[in-house]
This record gives C-alpha cells, sequence and structure tokens, in this order.
C-alpha cells in the first residue's frame, strides 16, 4: 500500500538548472527521480516545496513522495543516499500523514542570502556567497529592510508578476547580519515569487551603496513594476534553509 | 631596491598538482608566479614554508618574495588578487627582514585533517573533508595519538623516508575532536616529511577502527618501516592551517 513520506534535502545547487525536473537538463528533482528509480524500481512524483532557480542552494527543502515500500525509513534514506550524487542528501525520511504536500501544506519559508567582502576573496565557500567589491551600509540596509517587511504588494519585486493570481505576499522578517566579512540577509515569509528573494537582496544592497535612497524604497512597492526596484542578485549567495508547516 | 615581503596564502586545492611549481601542470605556486608576473612583468621567485601534495588545501600558507617596487603592500596584494583564480587569494603581504625565508626560518607547522561521519555525507565541505562511513572510537585514537606524540624516529610514517638525511621529527600536539559529525585531527610539529600527516590520520583511524590495537602502536614506530603504519588518508581532508617563525 502507498504511503506518504516527508523528506528534509540539502543540496548545493551550483551544477543544476535549478530543482524543477526538466527534459534534457540536470536538475535536483531529476537526480532525485533516478536515486528513487534505482531502489525502487519505479517512478515516483516527488512534491518540492518550491522550485529554486539555477544554482541556488538548499540546506532545508522539503519535499514529500509517495511509496509502497516496507523498507524501515532509515533504510530507505541509505539506499537513496548511496544513489545520489555527492552534491545533493537526504538528511531525514519519515511517513507523513496522507493529507501532507510538500507545496501546498507550507506555512513558510526562510532563506538566506549571504553575501562578502573584504580585502579578498572568500576562497573555501566561494560558491557559496556573492562577492563584493565594496561594503554596504549596514544600517540604511536595515531601514529599508524594515520598510520592506510586512503585507505588501511584492509585484516590484518579482520576475513575470503577471503570472500570478495575486502578488501580495507577507515577508515578517528581513534581518541583515555582519560578521567576519559576511552580510547575511534572512528573509522569511509566508510564500515568495520568481526571484523575489534575490530581488529584495538586490535593492536592500543598492540602497547599501547610495544608489537607492532609503526614502525611495516605499515607492517601490508603489510603484508595483520590476523597473523600479534593484537588481536580482546572483543565484549563488541563496540557501533555502527551512519550510515551516 | 630589492625587498624581501611575506605573504600569507590560502588556497582550495582540489583542482591543483600540489604547491610546487613543474612544468606542464597546473600548481599553486604557478599560478602566484603568473599572477607576479602579470603585475610586476617580471618572473619573481616565490618561497613556500613547504610543498603542500596535490589537492592538499591552505589556509594559512606562508611564502616570500623579493620584490623591487615602490607599491605599497596593500595595492600589492590587491593586484595580486585581481591576477589570481578565485581559489587562491593573498590574504597578507608585508615586508620582511632580508633573513627571512619561508622554509628555512619555519620552525613549526599546524594541519588540520577533517573527517566526516553519519547518516549522511557532508554536502558543502565535500570537498575539504574525507567521508568515513563507520564512527571510529576517540578514546582509542587518543591514546594512540599520545603514543605518537613527542620526539619519534617517523620512518615509518613517511613516504620514501629514504630521500631524508634524518627521519626524527618532533610532534608535539595530535589532537582529535569531534563535533557534529565532524572529526578532525590536529597536528603541530617543527616539520613534516612527505605524507607524514596523512600517514599518522591513516593510522590513529586504524586504531579507531579497531584494525590495529593500541598496543601495537609503539612497535609501529620501532619498526621504522612504511609497511607497519596505516593507510594514507585523501589528500583532500588536510588542510595547512598555520607556519609559526
Amino acid at each position: 500500500m502507498r504511503k506518504n513520506y516527508k523528506m528534509l534535502l540539502c543540496y548545493d545547487g551550483s551544477r543544476y538548472y535549478g530543482w524543477e525536473h526538466q527534459p534534457d537538463t540536470d536538475t535536483v528533482q531529476g537526480r532525485l527521480e533516478e536515486a528513487f528509480y534505482a531502489v525502487f524500481g519505479e517512478i515516483s512524483e516527488i512534491n518540492g516545496a518550491g522550485r529554486t532557480d539555477a544554482g541556488v542552494h538548499a540546506r532545508g527543502m522539503t519535499a514529500n513522495v509517495w511509496l509502497d515500500t516496507e523498507y524501515p525509513t532509515g533504510r530507505i534514506r541509505r539506499l537513496l543516499n548511496e544513489n545520489l550524487p555527492d552534491d545533493i542528501a537526504v538528511l531525514e525520511i519519515k511517513p507523513a500523514s496522507d493529507k501532507f504536500h510538500a507545496r501546498y501544506s507550507a506555512v513558510g519559508k526562510t532563506y538566506c542570502y549571504t553575501c562578502h567582502y573584504g580585502e579578498y576573496r572568500a576562497v573555501f565557500d566561494r560558491k557559496y556567497v556573492y562577492e563584493l567589491d565594496r561594503t554596504p551600509d549596514l544600517d540604511a540596509m536595515r531601514k529599508a529592510a524594515a520598510i520592506l517587511t510586512g503585507k505588501h504588494d511584492f509585484a516590484s519585486f518579482c520576475r513575470q508578476a503577471a503570472g500570478y493570481p495575486s502578488t501580495v505576499r507577507v515577508v515578517d522578517v528581513i534581518s541583515v547580519e555582519q560578521a567576519d566579512g559576511y552580510i547575511t540577509f534572512t528573509v522569511h515569509g509566508t510564500g515568495f515569487m520568481r526571484n523575489m528573494v534575490r530581488i529584495l537582496v538586490g535593492t536592500l544592497l543598492e540602497v547599501g551603496f547610495g544608489k537607492i535612497p532609503v526614502s525611495e524604497v516605499e515607492k517601490i512597492l508603489y510603484a508595483k513594476n520590476r523597473e523600479a526596484a534593484g537588481y536580482t542578485v546572483p543565484a549563488q549567495g541563496l540557501c533555502l534553509m527551512k519550510v515551516d508547516y
């Protein structure tokens, strides 16, 4: 009998064309499907909590899958990990209720975006940070972050806003922390649109570099126009940390 | 007038055939020479504190170089970093006394060797750890480490011992720490022979896995024979942390 399982995954997105399975491209979901096929001999549909873009990483992607197996979960995890490349790992797999769906049951997500700046580049984590050539003004970024936090129409912070029935989202945390040459943006909200976190961070950085005055930030929200916001920072600094249920 | 400079370097050794310049291979020293040539238009001889093997990393390699330049050191560093690949960085460059030689003036070195074990592999730092498939016995490894610490003839812990005038070395620290699925071996000594740290760690792991009893460890020292010691652990877990002067 088929049973529903919830999985916690991590992956280095550097060499993948994102999460979502696509024919003839290397994706995280595609690699997971191959691993499930190798272990169970049948095609399993894997529902991810969201579709991370090409090059985006995850330390806490959640997915669910229906399986007809008597294997204990420890064995499933071990067999899957043996069949996955070394840049994807199943951290946890456990039985879930029939109603659980990784995407539709999700009530919140936390992303981190990591920048590095300094007299020299980050060497060992260079694939997981966005290297800055100057130090942004943290106070200005924090002021802007406070303005953007809340329930807003984030149409300006979205690629292809027209594709969404609504562009209103609740972002309850946008924090900016600095330590040892790293600047980490932590963003938590109920849901995010395409490129939304990367455009939020790009806009904050433009504020931090004095290109956008803090007084203009509210106007970007009102504009409901992608052109009004800052640039889209590169994928490699972004990591999906946690999905809430 | 030529002046002597001391440099602190870090590099991800994954894609290099070690530190030492060799024709037609990609080495860290070779890349540094290219960067110096790009900046100063002449070939500079770079003396490293030691020759890390292929795949070995460094967070604190020290080198010295004689330069005829009026550039302030901040500018030299910036120009070098602009001309280095993103897996090598000059952390620091400063004037040194004429007598300073990175290799001959060195009085000690610290290496770290990092293993990971657990129900799943390390994903983000997979190129900097050695993945174990079992948990070794830490107590046994610590007992063995205590036996190996000190001034000994380390001929058994050396590749091609015959190439050295003496195989006696002082290793004053061999610590074994465990945290969050990682086991870190920290080794400090006055000097190390070829593969010495990797054979020390391989021997400790064989003790930890019960393949070599703690009571046999002293006999390995007496044997003065590479065959008596444990295996050579892979390069990727090894990192040169610091050189003392």
